[in-house]
């Protein structure tokens, strides 16, 4: 049986799924419709050889010279940007986004970008955050965890987030550690395809070729026992709250860090000027944001605050002209159509009324029609948790308010979130009402942005793609922008009395690099004068 | 019954506990007598009362300019220093410390000085780390969380590690988040004056007066209840492991990081060269950091790595007569008497042999012999978990290694610590050694040192009081050392298209405090240049 389904990448090689539980095949998502080959649903021998392989070369990977770990992700995003016409057409057929705009344009080039990114920083070290007390003989930095990243991918990137390609992975390994990268199942091909450059990669710049293993699928139980394993450095995760919440339980209980983006619903708030100066405009763009990718993104606009009124009143009928004229959208899945259904009964039951729905147009695959509901502040107010459930589609939830003070009660009824909006007036008429709602928001949210929708995330030094509980596990990090994230994948390390020679070299005294470090209370390149 | 126990401090006000379950009073160790008044075990309705009026003033604490949190600091840490002499009489009373060389000489210091550097921390915003990014449009830093932090103090620094003034307690202040103090109950009128000085001092700096709650105690289960409150923001911890890992599993459940400091044995590696250099004196320096404050220090040396041989054995005896020429030593508590005696008898029934030990004196109060015991490396690899116990006390075990593959395979068995140290020769013969062990027990601990026993923590930049799990529960975070223990406190938040005047001062064009910040991809403190 093994011999039919696709090969696992474990230790270095690839070779038959070793017991598998099962197989499966990726679907067009356009027609629902199976499509490529077999692969193997991994049982626990997989998962095992996997761990195995990733440990043994830990230290290897933790010792490797920075300039091959960035050859690396350079030859790799080479590879990516040389393998354009197959993976985009792989990753298509898989996911029926969009090949020209989406997959080409954009989310290819930002995924080679992004190893780039973390190639750079790696040459330049100052992700490590040298730090040098020479009064008190004391140096540290952040190092490789010297232990395997275990990377799960969500369903929504199948390139830019991909386990075996996107910025966990290249986050892992440039704080040089291995990965083990558990794809999607529902873009296998993609995946592999990756794999098979990664692989290729690892090899041509001498690294070894067991620092990337790649599964395509397990089952729930493996996967928490695969959590839990206290032999992992780290766990990114990026998918559903409920599955990461399991999981993040299962690595919390063995004391493994778990990074996990599980949900959002990226409150917009409009302030009155705003409204009153363009309406109209700002139906157009929260209904291009809310259904762009189909509406699969995690910082999908998906509740809208609109103060009652005449522009209100405006603003809401132009935006359910714009859901009312659209069609039935493709996503990822007949789970994610299933789940997308269920989120909108658990709105409407809290009380949520639907303002407009895409009509149907007859044709198969996996569609949900572009909906719009709305709902009374008041509403909101009583049942927040329900009415903040995350449809992930092309569905919005317009919260009306009466005035100022029930803007500022639902922004203090919001949950963690990626990032919470304010559309301000360009005439500055609405700067009170942000002076007075965005301390409650900025304290709710990863990134406050003005006037803008929330989707479209910067690969930037400055970006926060993160947020407070429950839109992710950890307030302090983010999963997007080199060189930030890669401090997810490091522990700290000080160093106590140590001669020169035995230090790392961005701590030694000479500092031919020009690293940034803080050396006695000052940021500076230069380096350790002689001491005394 | 309220009105015979002390008074806790909620809701910026001293008040009767409300409800307590209990009350209890401290004890003098070195001859086990009660001392002191009574205090209350504080119930459910302390626990939310204290919940409660922290939250209520986060918005308004992380909305506070750093220059009144600074004040507060330094007008706090001037009250400390102040009040020394009734301080270390308390301190001293409860504790047993000695109070002119630890309490007085060196713990009070240490804690007003961490202060001071909190203090300097906060005026300086280096520690917000802020991130400009002017092409994306796009600005970073590590804000308040806006929400309570929790702090339980340890029982072995009543000042340093205190909840109400210790290491955590101003970090989290730093941060600009309220503190609700849960003090260790075995030196509960130390912790009440220090919360007195720290109340005057919020009143003096005008910082709200709930920005501070002390609890002196409560049961297990009302204590796991409050650290999943998910109101909480963080928790930081510092005590044993079972405790610890309970609160821990409780807040990760709610979403709530807890950086706990758990447990370490601090493994010590004599290398040939060392110990045939100076082994007689090594055995003096093993004894004294071993029984330094009766062995109860995190960074107690609890396991030695010893080479079989004439030098080994010669140093074995020397540290072996040093603890039997010792007299009991006082412990804090009747209960840590018996938590070391435990930890011996699992010691000793995993194979450990006790090499010498004090001879009992007759003296009352909590006193535990200075204990060494002695392993043979292949049972220490047999049962490792077991010989890796914590003996919370004046207890050391050496490991007897055959050779340098011993020696490394030690290395790897090892559980996370706080500390590892490596012992070399002066003339570089044990250089090779280093470069083989170093590596492996580098990613074990947090703290590698050279040469130097591991008590003695500087309060750096530099320092990293953690280590991989389970000697805390994050490799990323130290606990001592301005500013990166502040950092635990922090969310990252990014602004997205924020015009100048609606950011946080540290982001802004203008950077009249010269503010490192990263730049556009460079280290700076200069303005923004004017945009197009």
């Amino acid at each position: 049986m093994n011999d039919a389904l696709q090969p696992v990448l474990l230790a270095g090689a690839w070779q038959p799924s070793r017991e598998p539980t099962g197989s499966f095949r990726a679907a067009d998502p356009a027609t629902g419709a199976a499509i490529g080959p077999a692969f193997p649903v991994s049982g626990g021998s997989d998962v095992e050889a996997a761990v195995a392989a990733a440990s043994a070369v830990a230290a290897e990977l933790a010792a490797a010279p920075a300039e091959r770990i960035a050859a690396f992700l350079e030859a790799y995003a080479d590879a990516l940007d040389a393998d354009a016409d197959t993976l985009v057409a792989l990753a298509h057929a898989e996911t029926a986004l969009p090949a020209p705009t989406r997959l080409r344009g954009n989310e290819l080039p930002r995924a080679s970008g992004q190893l780039r990114q973390a190639a750079k920083a790696v040459r330049g070290y100052a992700w490590t955050h040298p730090v040098i007390d020479t009064a008190a003989g004391l140096r540290s930095h952040l190092a490789p965890l010297s232990k395997p990243v275990l990377v799960f991918g969500p369903n929504n990137f199948p390139f830019a987030f991909n386990a075996v390609a996107g910025s966990d992975f290249a986050s892992a390994i440039a704080a040089r550690n291995p990965v083990i990268a558990k794809a999607h199942p529902l873009h296998p091909a993609t995946s592999q395809r990756l794999a098979q450059l990664a692989h290729q990669a690892l090899r041509d710049s001498g690294l070894p070729a067991a620092a990337v293993q790649l599964l395509y699928h397990f089952d729930h139980g493996i996967g928490l026992r695969l959590a839990g394993d206290a032999r992992l450095g780290a766990i990114g995760f990026t998918g559903s709250r409920a599955g990461g919440l399991a999981l993040k339980a299962a690595a919390d209980a063995a004391g493994v860090p778990c990074y996990a983006e599980l949900s959002s619903v990226n409150p917009v708030f409009l302030l009155p000027g705003a409204l009153a100066e363009r309406g109209a405009a700002l139906a157009q763009e929260f209904f291009a944001s809310c259904t762009l990718g189909s509406g699969q993104f995690c910082t999908n606009p998906g509740v809208l605050v609109v103060p009652h009124g005449a522009d209100g009143d405006a603003f809401a009928a132009a935006a359910a002209a714009h859901f009312a004229a659209a069609a039935p959208m493709v996503l990822f899945s007949a789970g994610g159509v299933e789940h997308v259904a269920r989120g909108v009964d658990t709105l409407r039951l809290a009380g949520a009324q639907v303002l407009a729905t895409a009509p149907t147009d007859g044709q198969g695959g996996f569609r949900y029609p572009p909906t719009l509901l709305a709902v009374d502040a008041a509403d909101f107010l009583a049942r927040p948790r329900e009415l903040q459930t995350e449809a992930f589609g092309p569905v919005g939830l317009l919260v009306r308010t009466a005035d100022a003070g029930a803007m500022l009660a639902v922004a203090r009824a919001l949950e963690g979130n990626l990032t919470g909006t304010l559309y301000r007036a360009a005439d500055g008429s609405d700067d009170a009402a942000w002076r007075a709602i965005a301390p409650v928001l900025r304290a709710r949210v990863g990134r406050l942005i003005n006037s803008k929708m929330p989707t479209g995330v910067a690969v930037s030094p400055a970006q926060n793609h993160g947020g407070p509980f429950p839109s992710t596990s950890h307030p302090g990090f983010t999963a997007v922008g080199m060189p930030a994230a890669i401090r997810r994948f490091a522990a700290l390390h000080s160093y106590d009395g140590v001669p020169d020679a035995l230090l790392p070299v961005e701590l030694r005294d000479a500092n031919p690099g020009g690293v940034p470090r803080l050396l006695d209370g000052q940021w500076t390149v230069a380096d350790v004068a002689a001491r005394a």
